[in-house]
């Protein structure tokens, strides 16, 4: 049907023949993890390397100075490949180990692998617009910096400021322990902090007088716990209490705040339970004669699958096969096994997928298509760009079997051979499928029929209000206790 | 000071020479005990004593086919003397046995002694208009027949309905174990259900569909539990859920309801906590997604003590002496605490009285007035009644100490000689007070005088809201459940 | 490849020849509607017809006076079918009727279609003898006569008895709106009361020296709604408060209850829960010094699907169609859905099927095997029986598409010919089946493996524990409060 | 009866020949303001005057290194004066001002006067030891340095250690708006953590494998809001959470800790309600399968006040008079009053007394000893040392009425001469009643005698177990979460 081998073999070809400047971006990044929201040196290091390929740069976008746009070519379809650079706190670890061991104590690290995530999207884009230029094909390649995706939700505000809206096609990928098309979708999640504000008294001497916030808080709570049993079971509501009015229990606390998060697997349905833990906040307020103020803290929209992307990046996937380990990375995987990765572990890794698999070292094979769509139980700001423009990710195998996220054990792993090839082998699928959407137009009038028809009478709203700015941004409120 | 001896024995002599055809007015209502609003029977054999002594009847008041007044004399000071003739569920027992034995299974009976109550009152009006009649002196003397003191709250109705609002002074006594003044005040109450309306479901297979009223009555009494430390200690709130909203568990439950009672030494304080507790139950409401209905069942306001006529009181209560016990008396009370009295019962009789008391069989003294006025924790709807106009009560000895109310070792005793001897001493002391205060305008004025300095910025209103009537007259909806 | 076709038309035919006496039998049953445990003279209706047909019958089996057995044949492969003749509280309806009209105020009714799967089961027993004998066909024909199915779970006490310990395969159906095989598992369940005793106080005198049983009901609750975020999704905990210690608010309770139900789609999980759930109310007895009592109402196991025995049952729904339905049928459920079927209840009585089939008046196909395994979230005793041997059931169409469970449009349908005939088809369909598993004995095989296989290491355990008898048939406790 | 005119004149005397030199230790220990169990500077000042004096130091008593004794004397009876220094987090403020402003942002201030307390008892302690020299009245006079009493209960500890053993009576005094002899009891408190261990997971993909010790913490406070109605009224109970299991709402947080306070009129009234909510916190570990530990924090008994030693201080402070305030005091009290002091501090600064005293500017007078012993809803550290040994206290007028303790207007008067004048006359009076012990040993035998039927059967055993040092001393826990 299509006579694009060569094609494949183009991409593959420009991907390999950059790869080594992309492996020493990745490199760099793992060496100077920063938080979400932080990750100037980063970006400076992203913007760099792609500057020297001749995109065009806008920095500080969807007013975050750690978001950016590189862009390369006009008109045409426009393709976006999206990066991810934010490392998690208290992960630091020495490359290459089988066991824990610091570099700076309390420093961050890449536990998710982010370091690869956007070196290798940032590879995709550059092989893509030199294969898009030797087969003369028209278009526009657009890589997106997207910081603090662990922790704040960038592509949200980023999607919230119009930043995808002229899109035709979006792809990304994950760092991950197997191959595959990711073809779940997620939960849809409002972040929101509860502020209660009451009435300080001595807790002696005068209890009557005072009006507790902290009671207010935990009548939220039980208010909540009580709403589990009449909320749908696919749904998520779950909370930290991040200021309990202080440590002295002789004073009637003043101020008490909750910060919740609100998930289900479709964002108009986490608004709705939102409106009733809402009302469960006030009705707590009414309760105890506090008053409470809500304040969105972030937000991402639910993963919208494109299934006709999917079949087309698994026939790429196909076709290019898992990475070529070699003795080397089965050696150091397997010792990491032994070491440090416990049967728990092998198992979570690949949960919830065939558990015979966790018997493998290095994933050698491509997981198929599943038959049925299901929701993974977690979120990603990716879900946002999806309901704007058709969007496709897959995993590659970039670490042993039995690697867990947010590990040390991941990052240990963050910058070795396995994880370069990986990467490299997600670079090549993003951009033949991109090629493949290119040259073949019917592709993406396919994708596009499909999110509409998805989308029904929805339409993407940010579940972000327009007022509200990254929390990690913004000027702390002065202590209120 | 006074030269009244003269009086007070005229007044005794009066009380003496009617007391035989009282006792067995008692006797016969002891007889036919009857519940809260359905007193028809003893009413008519009230109102048929006090008609042939000449009374004036009018039946029927305050919309309540038990509540009547019976008046004697015109003009001049009104005198009002309070009594009460409703019973007990399930307190049928054989008259002057040592143990439990009933009379009818399920039946109600006098564990409060209001038999006593109801004639020894009548026994005071009607000596009292003979003793005026002797002496020539002015007035009216008017007998309150109160019905549902136990449950409901009669005189609060009667109060509502303006009748006592003409009075000058009242009076009331209550069948006791001891012979005293009743000088404590009494806690102000308001009794409301909550009645919580949600949407049914079968709990298994759609539980997200149905909201929970029991989820709401449930969480109202978790607002109410966190509420209790910001109150004031000496006010009370209970609760008891009167509909759980069905025995089925695989049923979300569509309606349910609890009833409050909200108490306060004050009445405006109650209402103030009452106005927190609605709060609370729209709180709760606002949790659920149900909607909640409230409604006052009744209340009484707190006893406004008048130390003005405490003291006069005192002055005869010391004159007349305690109740002459015989041999007899002394036989059958030694007898009843050997077989049926704990310690227990002996010490809560006289509680929080001077504990040496209980040493005594039967009270052969009279307590002096305290120095200190204190709230007992209790509620009557005499409360109401001393709003409006100066008020006094006292107790006398009917029963062995150790009778605690409410027992079958009350009902017992309710018709024996020393319970005709304790109800002949309360229509004197209360002949005799009253005399005092028509003989002597001068205590009139200093007990309004009292009265009015206590109420302060504060009138009487009804703490039952004009359009409910009681309770127990009401036609009981249909199941809802 | 088999050649039984004749055999089918045999069974058809005896199903038929027998048909009048059973439609007659059901509808005898319809118009005596009788309580779970009380089904004495429906029972009766049962055996006689059973006792002519040549069935040996014992009654009063597993300690029950409603629960019988009757038998026929000797050795062999033992069949077993399994019906019910319980009503409903409150769904007393006049037959035929397109509006709400009860026969007796108050009374049961057959909301569930008891009256046809008892009738319908005896009529595939006695068709199935009539032909196995008609065949020379060794084997045992066995009906179950099961009280109780709606409240209290009949079968599982009859399983706890070992009835049927030596069956070799189960058949059992349902009266529906549709036609199919009924391929889902249900949730195992446990019911429970837990039974809270403290200490009475007066609530306002001396609540201090109160221990509240209601607080210790309340306090449970509360932890149960803390735990649903913690235990898995698919399991449901739910209750009633059944005693909540009176409807006086001025006494602390001394003794309260309530009773849980709960449930999991694997008994043993079920187990666990329950583990969870005691602690709490272990937990919520010394928060409130007061004592529990676990005391196990019930308890039913889930339903082990068996895919052997659904694919043969399939294949002969297929052969035999769908009702045979007439004008007369279609004009009655087309009126009926004019005057008392809601949108809603369209879609209810066909959920969690495909929506469109809602547009179908009465349904004139057969449902197709489901691919993936389902599990309904409800409870049948049907549960018990599938654990200790092969079993499988199937729906008919009875009543218009849109009549939903427990109402009385279903109780209005309960007599008419479309009844009558979706009864037929289910005792052709579970008798031919039942034929098909004496001919084949490689078919009891096969569906013996799949029933060990799906146990694994479990076997069957009565939820229900050896000393607790049927609820129903207990004698009340005195009233506690 | 008695002849000591010329011995309080001599004390007197005493004392003013003293006063400046401790004025001036005041001021100092005012300007270096120093939190609980870290007063080092605080005591060196204070042991160079006393070694000066020629008092004997022990320095690091009980195991807390800003613990001290100081002794002179010996043999006799042994008096002890009770000695303060700690000061208060975020108080600093510049002295004299009449509005509020720090001196070092974040430091502490003496918001609770302890630097008069110190020097005041101090001045006491010497004068004493001069008189009796002087009289050449046998005896030991010993002054107790006693950290910490604003947190952590410094003379707990002391007391645990044994050093109040071998003293026939104790003094103390505390800086205040009024001149009075202090007369009210005070609280037992139990200071203690409950920390709970669950076990963390994610709570979107896996809550059902977590167990959250934040839900513990939680379920316990429901528990504890629910004890509250059966709990007697004067007693007190409350807390704060002091580790919530951190802000991340997607973590089901493993580890979480509340700190309670419970508090009662009498000691082992506290403990018994201490043993009550130690079952609540057992009872939320069953419900949510988590664990805790109870960990005392600190606690204090109540002060059994002594009649007998009462009575004679308030003598002394009658025949000594109020502090003789000057133009100059009354002039800036004015000042700060209409700048700085509200209507509500006004009352609250005097209550629970008169409130007619709120219209004075300086206290000129002395109040009477109540007649009422009354329970001051606080808790001080001096109730251990009144358990063990008679133990008498008076507040003298160091501030202008309106003054709030733990305020700037507190600490802005510290070092003005109208402090000055209150701790003199403090030093009077407690020098002067402690020599009336000494001359008199039938006070000393009396106030022993009414110490001991005080305490009944009880005798004293310190609130904080032998094990537990004080929470500041600790090192912290490395963070869990």
């Amino acid at each position: 049907m299509r006579n694009d081998r060569l094609s494949l073999e183009e991409v593959a070809r420009q991907v390999d023949a950059k790869a080594l400047d992309y492996w020493a971006l990745s490199d760099r990044i793992w060496a100077m993890p920063e938080l979400a929201f932080e990750e100037h040196r980063s970006v400076a290091e992203q913007c760099a390397v792609l500057e020297r390929e001749g995109f065009r740069i806008t920095k500080n976008v969807a007013g975050i100075p750690t978001a950016f746009v590189a862009e390369y070519g006009q008109g045409g379809p426009v393709i976006g490949i999206l990066g991810e650079y934010d490392a998690l706190p208290e992960l630091s670890q020495v490359s290459g180990l089988l066991q824990h061991e610091v570099v700076t104590q309390g420093a961050a690290g890449h536990g998710c692998g982010h370091n690869l995530l956007g070196a290798g999207s940032a590879l995709a884009a550059a092989a893509l617009k030199e294969a898009l230029a030797s087969e003369g094909i028209a278009g526009t390649v657009r890589y997106y910096g997207c910081p603090a995706e662990e922790n704040g939700g960038g592509k949200s505000y980023m999607a919230r400021a119009g930043l995808f809206d002229d899109l035709d096609v979006a792809f990304c990928w994950h760092p991950h322990v197997l191959n595959e098309v990711h073809a779940t979708s997620s939960l849809a999640e409002i972040q929101v902090y509860f502020r209660f504000h009451g009435r300080a008294t001595h807790a002696a001497h005068s209890p009557h007088m005072g009006r507790s916030a902290l009671d207010a808080v935990e009548l939220m709570n039980v208010g909540v716990n009580y709403m589990r049993e009449h909320m749908p079971t696919d749904a998520r509501v779950h909370y930290a209490i991040t200021n309990t009015g202080g440590d002295a229990p002789n004073t009637v606390q003043a101020y008490a705040e909750s910060l919740y998060s609100i998930r289900s697997p479709l964002l108009p349905d986490a608004q709705r339970l939102f409106a009733r833990v809402k009302k469960i906040a006030e009705g707590a307020a009414l309760m105890t004669e506090t008053s409470v103020v809500v304040q969105i803290a972030g937000g991402s929209s639910n993963i919208v699958p494109n299934r006709v992307l999917q079949e087309i990046m698994y026939e790429n996937i196909c076709r290019i096969g898992p990475p070529a380990f070699d003795e080397a990375d089965y050696s150091f995987a397997e010792k990491l096994r032994e070491a440090a990765l416990t049967e728990e572990s092998l198992l979570a890794s690949i949960a919830p997928r065939d558990p015979s698999l966790s018997s493998k070292i290095l994933h050698d094979g491509v997981l198929a298509l599943p038959a049925r769509e299901e929701v993974e139980m977690g979120t990603t700001d990716v879900g946002d760009v999806s309901w704007i423009v058709p969007t496709v990710q897959c995993h590659t195998a970039c670490f042993a079997i039995g690697t867990e996220f947010h590990t040390w054990q991941m990052v240990t792993q963050g910058k070795l051979p396995a994880a370069h090839k990986g990467m490299t082998l997600a670079a090549q699928i993003m951009a033949a499928t991109a090629a493949d959407c290119l040259r073949n137009p019917a592709i993406l009038a396919r994708a596009k029929a499909e999110l509409k028809e998805r989308l029904g009478s929805h339409s993407y709203v940010c579940p972000i209000p327009p007022d509200v700015t990254p929390d990690h941004l913004r000027k702390k409120p002065a202590k209120v206790v």
